[in-house]
């Protein structure tokens, strides 16, 4: 076998074995093939695709060129969202279900590009500790139901050197390419059930609703394949989700969320996401597991839990400092909120210093965009429109206005929630 | 401008400007668009094609990248060979059509691969210098009308480059990128006229007719729009040209073709070449040119010209040497020869020491294979098939026997000279 004959095979399109996709990876991990070899087969997988079979054992390949991880637990719950703007689920959603048993223990990432990541938000709570010992780990989980962390272990290496080169390549957006990068990592943190939030619109990773569907269906039957009750729910992300945009303010608004004070599409995908979560993990009908996250999130037994989280990683959540500067945008005219370009947002949000270009980039967890209406929302001209909390680096008001476009007729909330994805019939690993 | 942005241009395969290309080549060269990127372009160019106008734009900024040779010559003729087995074409056509009056300064490569190169055959010639200086070159141009040598000056840097990058990365095969490639090579050699050998076939770059004729009316019309009056031969590369496939087994059957006892099939073809050659040189009728080729073939004027030609450049004609140790093989079975597998023999050859595998290994000039018969010829068991000449590296009876195919019924030669592609009218640079 050789890199130059696979290259060929795939040019013709031909259906690839799974041996010749081992020998990629494998030739790509140790070095026999090059980087620009390595480009050349992206790009074609980018332009031509893959078959579900291709992709399902290109998943498979890359879930074993590394640890699996076993917590030694049944039935852990994982959600994974595939990243938007103002994006703090997890936060939320996490506390919540462990509130009503469903077992979390969690692996999030940092924020790279326009999107925010958990584990940063997190470290925006003074003490919160994102790492731990494999021992600590395993036994916050059997203690308290949920524990959360960054990278743990050497899990998946084939795709953290084939997400570098497709980051520079142009190859970031196929469809094969990130189901396979996305399922490789949830199979190999070892979780029984799997839900995925996967956000569509201008903030997100893909862009078209067709897209979307194509690659939910995807992550569902190489979850499903795989044995994980996996279930796929496709939202919005053309406007910001909830209001506040950045580290500290994000925690806040989710603590809000917690104590039933959210903003209503933060809320509502929380208990949608959340029902699905404890529907698979508890094993119970899917309505019935929707009312119990609303029971826990307005009498507070999600709030107490998140208490009991951030204690049990040395957070103090009394203490989340916020950046003292403030200015605030005014309304320039009177009309209904038609749109609020979410990546434009968030780009603004990172040139505060809320999130990175580069991986090595420092952020400033305490600055961020607070919203005070959304799109459907009725203002008048020089009511409060945004709040900018900054330290050193500043934005200007017609940038966060260039954001915005206004009009004189009623304008619809957009729909949260557009489609969810679940298998015909969930396979599990346990009995 | 980024590289990024003009790689997802192209993905969705929308058009790309004189400007994106100019920044890709130059990128390309210095350095800031990397290996792997450069590879992720060619190979969409590989996938989706480039329209013509692209193509031409292309072939002119690789043109543009280095010295554009400037010989201080009218009506310089030149003659490219797509790259063959047995193919010594060019050592019989320049100096018959010399011996004419038609200008030859001619740059010719090494050979790689399965396939031979003429400055690696003419140095199987005791004493040949295939290289010298711009100076000496121009006067012997002056002065006895040919000229030939390896690489002179900084000629095409960006082909140098991206061909390196795509022999390692399977974008060998790319029309688009073949065209440019050879194109923008002939253009910055300052050839007038320029008379395409595009070899189809086993052994072949091409080895569909309709991929050979899409290439031939490409590089045509590359070469009209510049001005340099281009004519494409389309001939047949199944099984080797000629009897002789090696260095000094080459030259020496070039000199017996010039003496007009030569294989037919390379007779046919050198008479055709040097006829358009010719036509397009001396502005005479094609025929009537023809007539002169011929003429020149059999009264052995050419044999002269290259008797001057190779005193010129420091060669002694009668001192050729083939290796002393030589194995016949014998037919192994009665019947007509079905084939004679091109590429097979030309990696035989190789295998003998008379080729390379990489850029820096060193070749035995002296060995070679000499058929006794070619496709077509009926043969009796027992009778001379091949001779090998050979010193240290040795080949079997079986490998040489693979490469024919035998059978009972009459076959009919192969067609060689198969299609000839020319402008509607040529343009010309000199008025």
């Amino acid at each position: 076998m050789n890199i130059l004959d696979i290259i060929d095979k795939k040019e013709k399109n031909e259906k690839l074995s799974q041996e010749e996709l081992q020998y990629v990876v494998d030739g790509y991990l140790n070095g026999t093939i090059k980087d620009y070899q390595m480009s050349a087969f992206l790009t074609e997988i980018d332009l031509l695709g893959l078959s579900e079979e291709e992709t399902i054992n290109l998943t498979n390949i890359m879930l074993h060129s590394g640890e699996i991880l076993n917590l030694g637990f049944d039935n852990i719950t994982d959600k994974h969202s595939t990243g938007g703007v103002g994006d703090k689920t997890t936060i939320v959603l996490a506390p919540l279900v462990a509130s009503l048993g469903v077992k979390i223990a969690k692996m999030s990432g940092r924020g790279l590009g326009h999107t925010g990541g958990t584990i940063d938000k997190l470290e925006s709570i003074e003490g919160f500790q994102t790492s731990m010992t494999l021992e600590k780990f395993k036994n916050q989980v059997a203690k308290i139901g949920i524990a959360l962390v960054g990278q743990m272990g050497n899990l998946v290496p084939a795709d953290k050197k084939i997400y570098a080169l497709r980051d520079v390549t142009g190859t970031v957006d196929s469809i094969s390419l990130i189901a396979s990068s996305i399922m490789s990592k949830k199979l190999a943190s070892g979780a029984s059930n799997i839900v995925i939030d996967l956000k569509v619109g201008s903030g997100a990773l893909v862009n078209t609703l067709d897209e979307a569907k194509e690659l939910a269906h995807l992550m569902v039957k190489i979850g499903n394949i795989n044995q994980r009750k996996t279930a796929c729910v496709i939202t919005n992300m053309n406007q910001p989700l909830g209001f506040a945009i950045g580290n500290s303010v994000e925690v806040l608004e989710a603590i809000d969320t917690l104590k039933g004070q959210g903003p209503e599409d933060l809320t509502k995908l929380v208990i949608k996401l959340g029902g699905i979560m404890t529907h698979l993990a508890l094993n119970i009908d899917e309505k019935e597991a929707e009312e119990k996250v609303k029971e826990n999130l307005f009498n507070q037994k999600g709030y107490q839990k998140m208490l009991e989280w951030v204690k049990a990683q040395g957070g103090n959540i009394n203490h989340i400092p916020v950046a003292q500067n403030k200015i605030t945008i005014l309304a320039p005219i009177t009309g209904y909120i038609s749109n609020i370009d979410a990546l434009k947002i968030g780009k603004l949000a990172r040139k505060l210093g809320a999130g990175r270009l580069n991986k090595d980039d420092k952020i400033d967890l305490t600055v961020g965009i607070v919203l005070k209406h959304k799109v459907g929302d009725y203002i008048e001209k020089g009511q409060p429109l945004v709040d900018i909390f900054y330290n050193q680096k500043q934005i200007s008001e017609e940038e966060i206005l260039s954001c915005y476009t206004f009009q004189n007729e009623k304008v619809n909330p957009p729909k949260l929630i557009i489609d969810i994805i679940k298998p015909e019939k969930y396979i599990s690993q346990t009995k």
